[in-house]
């Protein structure tokens, strides 16, 4: 059955799935097939809450809201499990194999409920070291899609570009593109040459120009940077340009770091909201890549089903 | 005769000459044959005076300040000149003959005397745009100083690089370096990893391995920055640690991608601050060149009594 939100519980449910990351927090409860019942978001992100005894009650609140019954366990994923999160579960090490990630789950101290919190993934070889926390459960959900073997380009604040080979995560890196855009096109002198920029996307024909540029061999973005501040000073360009331009050095520089982990032509899986996804699907175009749009939140509500199947299908969670 | 801060003029004197930047102010009373008699300093640079209007008063006090004779002519150099400064001292474009700046000069609307500022340069070909306001100046006293050819590398916010050949410059780029490490140091989440670090130089093992690491083929900065986090969460480096790969980071990328500019082995000089000099010049030796430092304080005063000599010389100022 469908549910929107605060919807109460009407089917049996067997378990709940939070997406607890930094800035978000996002809960599912579903029933054994996995459809979903009810749902509920806030803004309740690991960030929000002051101390770890504070996780237990945001979480136990939401689910009362949805009328959850008592002693219903749950999965969670993300930034909840890190070190300044509710407790630590640690990273599994690469190569980690998606389908056991339960086993790395953590039980969380809930007064409440049982909880399990699943493991984020870090990187020792090769260097350089990485970590991520949250991507792995949707990356786990593509594994029990059957997508489990590719390139995964899972853009936002802290970019993660995943390859899998078998459901196994063999290597990946981080890209700060999201952060580096935020603060030089706020803070930095670009502000100057960017104020007031309507939003565009991957049809600005300064988005793609500066993506192909950013791909050219020898390209050095802290070198290239301050030609957006020079261009507006002596050609005129508008802000939208700049901020098009800037868009478009970043994300194609991003492209042209990961390139080699896909053969030429081939395809990278991209897990992003719509409008991140058409710019790096353009990006992506633009190198000579095809792009395979993913739903990001059926993906982690898809892996945090399957990891809470593994660790609760023995028990009676329906009332 | 040497003179210090607000010491009254004795000598004769024949020009001021005013260093006027972003954030400072510098000022120096020169005789005729380009001696100091006095100088003065304050932060009331560009970003610090409200309107057009307010840069003559500045001026003048800082002048009064130093009992320059009535009528001193004043020779500035720097931001002043730009669009939003005093007033607009059209950029030069490059290649552009350093010999000749002073034809390029604008007479500042003063009440109180002749003041001419200096014009920037601007480079419109080869692509991409770019502009420098104060180290042509300083470029044009390197040239007067018999270096009139060669590679220049001028570090700090935006580091300025720069080829000269017989005293005209014909290409330059700016690197966001500064700025980048400044901003991304104190506001992204490698914040996180570098609280409390410790000034370190180039003598930290971490510097070194870092710039060596960012000269490597196929080396993408926004995908190698976040390492230093993880590295933080995964191998326990230190805060200080964190600082000195960043910096190393940063300015090991620009060296990459500026040293196409000058021939392997060759020399290049770097007009900087102590700190500065010793992180760039251990920099260029990773990459097998070498530097020879420039005291640009020196460089910018003797750029501005050219430019006064050729502006001034046949009037008299004496009093």
């Amino acid at each position: 059955m469908s549910a929107g939100d605060n919807s109460p519980v009407t089917g049996a449910a067997f378990a709940a799935l939070a997406d607890w990351g930094t800035s978000n927090f996002r809960l599912w409860l579903v029933d054994r097939s996995g459809a979903v019942l009810a749902e509920r978001q806030s803004g309740e992100g690991m960030g929000t809450i002051a101390n770890p005894a504070g996780f237990s009650d945001v979480l136990e609140g939401h689910l009362q809201a949805l009328a959850a019954p008592v002693g219903l366990p749950v999965a969670i994923a993300g930034m909840a499990g890190a070190r300044t999160g509710w407790i630590e579960a640690p990273y599994l090490t690469a190569p980690a194999d998606l389908r056991a990630l339960y086993q790395g789950a953590v039980r969380a101290p809930s007064d409440h409920r049982k909880a399990f919190i699943l493991p984020g993934v870090c990187q020792r070889e090769p260097l350089p070291y990485d970590v991520m926390r949250g991507e792995e459960t949707q990356l786990a959900g593509a594994v029990f899609a059957g997508k489990d073997s590719g390139l995964f380009c899972m853009p936002g604040t802290h970019s993660k570009w995943v390859l899998l080979n078998q459901g196994v995560i063999e290597q990946f890196a981080t890209v700060m593109t999201g952060e580096l855009f935020d603060l030089i096109s706020k803070q930095s002198i670009l502000r100057l040459s960017m104020a007031g920029a309507e939003r565009s996307g991957a049809e600005h024909p300064a988005f793609v120009a500066a993506a192909k540029e950013a791909m050219e061999p020898g390209f050095s973005i802290t070198a290239r940077l301050f030609s957006i501040r020079a261009s507006g000073l002596l050609s005129g360009a508008t802000a939208t340009d700049a901020a098009a331009r800037l868009s478009g050095l970043l994300i194609g520089a991003e492209v042209a770091a990961m390139r080699h982990l896909v053969p030429t032509g081939g395809t990278v899986r991209i897990v992003a909201s719509e409008s991140l996804t058409g710019l790096y699907s353009a990006a992506l175009a633009a190198s000579g890549l095809s792009a395979e749009p993913l739903d990001g939140s059926a993906l982690v509500r898809s892996g945090l089903f399957a990891a809470a199947t593994a660790l609760f299908a023995n028990q009676n969670t329906d009332v």
